[in-house]
């Protein structure tokens, strides 16, 4: 089966949320694409219709575990997918994989777009493959991501990754619509770790040192055993786990009955401390105090002529020459005037 | 000379924000008092005055060195602030120490407030203490520091020590608006570190271990070096510098005249790569933005009906019933209306 059905949304094609709905809640693919096209689209009346087909949806959401996987270009990460995703296949769940990627347009290097390095999983009647959206802004390919998310859980899916590239601001974004956050890293020839990202690591709910084979298997278990033992100082999170650092070869399929053992275990450990419920509602009063606060200012930046003294404003303010509070407050007046 | 002479703004007493001014820039330490006691006040036409003041101030501000410090209850930061003032002052600095304690009024566990353990610096006349404004939303209390500092600047000090006693947000607001973030840690008996919070320690550029007196030196010295490995796992921020752990004795004042070492070398470093500059700009464009967003949303809030809608939308979002983004987009389009 193919990954990405070659279905688009027709010129003249007038799809009514409703019809999309009945055919994605029963678990057809097709229409599931045509549904996560639609709200990849920034076209006004394709949003209208994906607004609804969210709403239609939403009653039905939530009932899977999502998880976060970053690392840098390198790590491996397509090939983990694809061992992860069919060893949770094994244990009996429904695999989508979703990706943000804002920088895909430029970088081309998203490994999702990679597909020969998931062959196996990504032709799986149990498996979903969702390319990222190739273009927008994050805030345009975030919203995109989480609608997605909704639609693959009333699809059916019950078991939702979420892949980032690490450009920017897109791991916190990941991390904020994720119930685990796991991070793919690698160890060098003088065992090292390659690849944390500063303010990254401290997100990470299990941290998998990847490419633990061949020569590189010791090295990567030592240096797995340091990360570990540099974990220490720092003090659980607000979910009381503590994180852990496993190994694992993507490439030979080791070590990664193990790993979705210790993703089940967080899962558990959150769920029975009620961390996981909590984190979800606090997730979404976040993303809609956040999204509201961006729409607003957006908003009000229309005015041509606010958006005119806005940047006036921000030139002094940036050269020491006006203080940001007074600054606010001049704007402020300006737009109430 | 008393720390904070009792002076407050008299009731009838119409003090024009130019007058304060011509006196603060001349170094008069009871006007820099009224000037401080005039930017924490939340009295509108104190506000305006303030106001006033500030944008006379901030042409004249800006040249000192900014040092946030961190550390939990317990850690000896009044002790340390002694020591470390009057080593600043030995080396020809004017010593300003600030506080943010939002949660003051609660706790009364302000160390600033305890001048036993300042008692050189605080009547040094080189140094001017003032404690943290006893009350007010981290948001207020914020503002009023960062206005603090561009009048102590105006009036000629030269080295501003911001200090954070931790509490919620405070330290991630203390950070945006220093130059260097510098956090005391405890070793305990089994030489492991305490005081760590999280998301904290990777905003520090410099790491004191103190308390490493008596029998405690040795662990505090392995718990240093220890820390320092530890450190390596984290890739260097933006300022280019690998944050560098000391330890020291501010009892015993042994320790000192090396971390003021280490402090000069930080700022040098990040003035020749242009980071300190920058930075400061940087700080300043996001006081700016988050400013006046705050502002807009706070005065689009005092919208009655508004604010009902709001919250009667919330609930329907924290309980699953409404996606977060069309939460905001009705809220957007009911504002707008």
């Amino acid at each position: 089966m193919a990954v990405r059905p070659n279905i688009s949304i027709k010129k003249r094609e007038v799809l009514s949320a409703q019809e999309i709905f009945k055919n994605l809640i029963v678990g057809k693919r097709e229409w599931l694409s045509k549904a996560l096209t639609l709200v990849e689209s920034t076209r006004s009346e394709h949003r209208k219709t994906a607004k609804e087909l969210v709403q239609l949806a939403t009653p039905f959401s939530g009932k899977s575990i999502r998880i976060g996987i970053t690392g840098v270009p390198g790590v491996g990460k397509s090939t983990f997918i694809e061992s992860f995703g069919l060893e949770a296949i094994l244990k009996g769940k429904k695999v989508c994989v979703l990706a943000i990627d804002p920088s895909s347009e430029i970088s081309k290097g998203s490994l999702l777009g990679d597909k020969t390095r998931m062959d196996q999983l990504s032709t799986h009647s149990d498996a979903y493959i969702r390319p990222s959206p190739t273009s927008g802004t994050l805030g345009g390919v975030t919203r995109a991501t989480r609608e997605s998310i909704l639609l693959c859980e009333s699809a059916g899916y019950d078991l939702i990754l979420i892949e980032t590239v690490g450009v920017g601001q897109s791991e916190t974004k990941v991390h904020s619509m994720v119930d685990a956050f796991l991070m793919l890293l690698l160890s060098n020839a003088g065992d090292e770790i390659q690849g944390i990202k500063r303010g990254i690591m401290e997100m990470a709910d299990i941290l998998v040192v990847n490419k633990a084979d061949g020569e590189n298997q010791r090295n990567a278990k030592i240096a797995a055993h340091q990360l570990q033992q540099a974990l220490h100082y720092f003090p659980l999170g607000k979910s009381g786990w503590a994180p852990s650092v496993s190994t694992m070869s993507a490439l030979n399929n080791e070590g990664v009955s193990g790993l979705w053992k210790k993703c089940t275990e967080y899962i558990d450990h959150i769920k029975s401390n009620k961390f996981f419920e909590q984190n979800r509602k606090l997730q979404a009063v976040n993303w809609f105090k956040q999204s509201l606060s961006e729409q607003i200012i957006q908003r009000i930046e229309q005015d041509e002529e606010y958006k005119k003294k806005l940047s006036e404003i921000e030139e002094k303010v940036a050269i020491g020459k006006l203080d940001p509070f007074i600054a606010a407050d001049l704007i402020t007046d300006f737009y109430f005037r």
